[in-house]
């Protein structure tokens, strides 16, 4: 196979229209689309000097997009940190053994590298809060709510102006699929263009990724030699997301467009100012949805303190 | 397990809910949803005599509506007919055999029944339209365009103020689905409401079946003695629909409200008034979509007619 636009030989190829790239032209490829998708958000547009911190879990598409914005970046004023928030998952090491290749990889391009943790941000680790909430609170719920919430609140702290994540067009497309299938119309109507009042709470999420597939980020992250993941994490366990993804790799097969399709269904049924819930946490002052009293993240937090202290005051 | 309204023994229990009922308050439940849908689509308002036509295959799903339609009406001055388009599929004598059987349930509830064809409506058969678009268009792409079209001029000839279509709620949910994973955005935004100005064109739709699971519409048609069909359609293949099927009786067992969450999650994204495209066939004068000149029917007709007149010039 040769390279459609050189000649030379082809080392990738998209399944979806069968383009065939040299290294060259395939990594100029990513590199358009995260340009593209950066520049939608409106970022170069103008000279201002822009911070945008990085949520660097260690996996390898957090870590393909630092390479793919570092290289991007440099046509524009963008400083970039990387941030990276320890939940303090004890089992089998998972994600303290990727540190040491985020710090590399951040120094080699001359980033900054930001290491805070569930502990410093909430007094707890997420395996403290997995035992005090055990039968009340699934871990992935717990994480990703409390793991959101101190990637916004640091990235602020840092005094970015965005703060970018590293979902890939997969992943989209999956929460596309897992919105439609929950129902929630609402989920698929918010768009991330938060109303101006939100500003005060939100640093507004990019997701240069969105428009690189899972397998071009796997071959991405091939080229850049960073090794596979060896662990899962000990709390993964097959949910909603993994029959979905499932479900799409069948699909795929017949309909090779069928994620593309999906992400640009979402993006359609987005309502652009539609903001976030207008009531407030009691507690925190953060938006809440659905009326509630509490955010989840302060539900969460009472929840594993009263159980801690209950626990304390047992023993 | 006893009928949680009369604690009499129950012969269903419904997999979502867990609720045991006995033979009436299982035939009460479907025609409170059937009551509830027509209503909805404001039958029954006031006293105006209307006319309905049922579009009637002779599949479980459409004698059950018969039925079901047969014993709500009486509340309201209504007038049923049952209308049934011959696609003429000589294969095993599929569907010709289940006319018996309609114009039994039909005769003994005092509803009319009006048979026509493809034949008649277009001067060929499925059969013939197959053959002559062979490697063109897929058979079931064929019967859909001209089954819609045919019903909707029958009703229309009948001068029916409605034409009920027994699609049920899991046909429904896979149809949101679908549109989803074709990301098709229009389809998923358009309602059945048209705009005033398609009435000419069109009979309102209506779906009072769409709260019925398969399921109940089976097990309805077993307490009415309506004997399985034992041939499948022989033009029938894998399908996008199949594919949705079998996902959604794997996500079920987890997610058992999943159906009733994608027709709700239907309905939302729906916007009310949004008619179809106000482009019109060159041919026919019916609206066509995506600015095509000439709508399917006329697509189909010309392509099937044009191979026929070919192929017998070349004879």
């Amino acid at each position: 196979m040769e390279c459609k636009k050189c000649g030379r030989p082809a080392v990738y190829v998209d399944k979806r229209s069968g383009t065939a790239l040299c290294e060259e032209h395939f990594r100029e490829g990513l590199e358009d689309r995260v340009r593209k998708e950066i520049r939608s958000e409106g970022i170069g547009k103008d000279k201002r000097h822009i911070r945008i911190a990085m949520g660097i879990s260690g996996g390898k598409d957090s870590l393909v997009m630092m390479d793919l914005l570092w290289r991007v970046e440099r046509e524009y004023d963008v400083e970039l940190i990387a941030l990276t928030v320890d939940e303090g998952i004890e089992g089998g090491e998972y994600r303290r053994r990727r540190f040491d290749l985020i710090r590399r990889i951040a120094q080699e391009r001359g980033i900054g590298w930001e290491l805070r943790s569930f502990k410093q941000k909430y007094g707890f680790t997420l395996d403290e809060a997995v035992v005090a909430l055990k039968g009340k609170e699934e871990p992935c719920s717990i994480c990703g709510v409390l793991r959101r919430r101190a990637l916004n609140d640091y990235a602020r702290e840092l005094g970015a102006d965005y703060l970018a994540i590293a979902h890939n067009l997969d992943d989209e497309a999956e929460t596309v699929l897992m919105n439609v299938i929950r129902g929630d119309s609402q989920a698929l109507r918010r768009s991330e263009n938060y109303a101006e009042e939100l500003t005060a709470f939100y640093v507004p999420r990019i997701k240069p990724m969105r428009r690189v597939t899972e397998r071009e980020a796997a071959f991405y992250a091939y080229l850049m030699g960073i090794p596979a993941e060896e662990e899962e994490c000990p709390y993964a366990r097959l949910s909603l997301r993994d029959e979905v993804r499932s479900f799409l790799d069948t699909l795929v097969r017949d309909h090779p467009a069928v994620r593309d399709s999906l992400v640009r269904l979402g993006d359609e049924l987005k309502e652009k100012g539609k903001g976030l819930s207008r009531s407030r946490c009691a507690s925190c002052g953060y938006p809440t949805s659905g009326g509630r009293k509490y955010c989840r993240v302060c539900e969460i937090n009472f929840a594993v303190k009263g159980t801690l202290i209950g626990a304390n005051q047992e023993g």
